[in-house]
């Protein structure tokens, strides 16, 4: 989720870029060189020169391509609270999501209700908004829409039903997947599926 | 360490405000209801609206008080830079700093040496230069400065001494207390000691 937030982020500003995939588990000299501290993907290479961590690459492309498809607001305390959120996701729904499927018992129990109880702060956060950016899609939308790729997993693998519990936040999806640099710059859901269900095997979950 | 990054971005920018100590153990409503994510200090509150989150007030404060001492460059890529810089704080020297107080045995030597190599990354980061920011005292110097409240307490428990293994840290923190802005803004290395000291008697660590 977190390498196509920058993928998203450049397609909204209709930047094209060369895309290198990565095996995780053997990881490219380049990555090693690329993002020495935490060695870990996105990285986006810029004018020779390696950004790291996918939500300050977002901001980056922000600042770099300006005029186009503003993701961050202009109003200082809105940005702050478009920051926020946005590590809000990093707190909360990235790590319940990893403990919904790499855990099992009461557990994943506990991460489940963790997940349900952070999609709700985003259905609540999103209300009757069009995107979280309000009427343009914007940095939050970024940061959270590569998660809906993932929602089969957590469905699957937690037992439950996002839409049931965030019928707007699906809707909020749908209404992302209709622009083409969303849609274009995500992962098949099945994929993901089968990736975890590979991941799970490895870890003795099933 | 948290609180205080606010405090010394406000000093910086020359801003007076109201200061309110919590009680982290019998947290106010007002704190509650300020933040209620993730009920933690610091909260900014400026024209009745709250921002969280330590990082995300030193930006706010940058952009709303845009004129006196910049805390984040101009330039697109330093600003990643240093927002990159400041998040690194965040996930290794402020866990490893966690770990060394608040546990014992082989679990305190794995985070003692996850600390000296944490620092000597930002050693390395630092090199000649006078402040993390260049000439001017900035935001990685802003994030960072308030743990040097706390090394004390990383030294005794830890039984290292920082300075041996970055004499160039110690330097920089040093030439920051010069400035008023976090002279002032820092807490005493012997009150945090003492804080620590009790906290490792209820954990019971001693």
């Amino acid at each position: 989720m977190f390498g196509m937030r920058a993928r998203v982020a450049l397609a909204e500003k209709g930047v094209e870029y060369e895309f290198r995939e990565e095996n995780l588990a053997n990881k490219s000299q380049f990555l090693l060189e690329s993002n020495p501290i935490h060695k870990k993907i996105p990285v986006l290479i810029h004018n020779g020169k390696p950004i790291c961590e996918s939500l300050i690459i977002v901001e980056y492309i922000d600042e770099v391509w300006k005029d186009k498809s503003p993701l961050l607001p202009y109003d200082p305390y809105q940005r702050a609270q478009a920051r926020f959120w946005s590590d809000v996701i990093d707190k909360k729904v990235s790590i319940a999501g990893k403990g919904i499927w790499s855990t099992k018992g009461e557990e994943q129990e506990t991460t489940k209700k963790e997940m349900i109880d952070a999609l709700k702060l985003f259905e609540g956060e999103l209300g009757d908004k069009r995107y979280f950016g309000g009427d343009d899609f914007g940095f939050v939308d970024v940061a959270l829409i590569p998660f809906y790729s993932w929602f089969h997993v957590y469905e699957t693998f937690g037992n439950f039903s996002i839409e049931e519990n965030c019928p707007k936040l699906i809707e909020w999806a749908k209404r992302c997947m209709e622009k083409d640099s969303v849609s274009k710059s995500l992962a098949d859901p099945n994929k993901v599926y089968e990736f975890i269900v590979g991941m799970r095997k490895m870890y003795g979950l099933d």
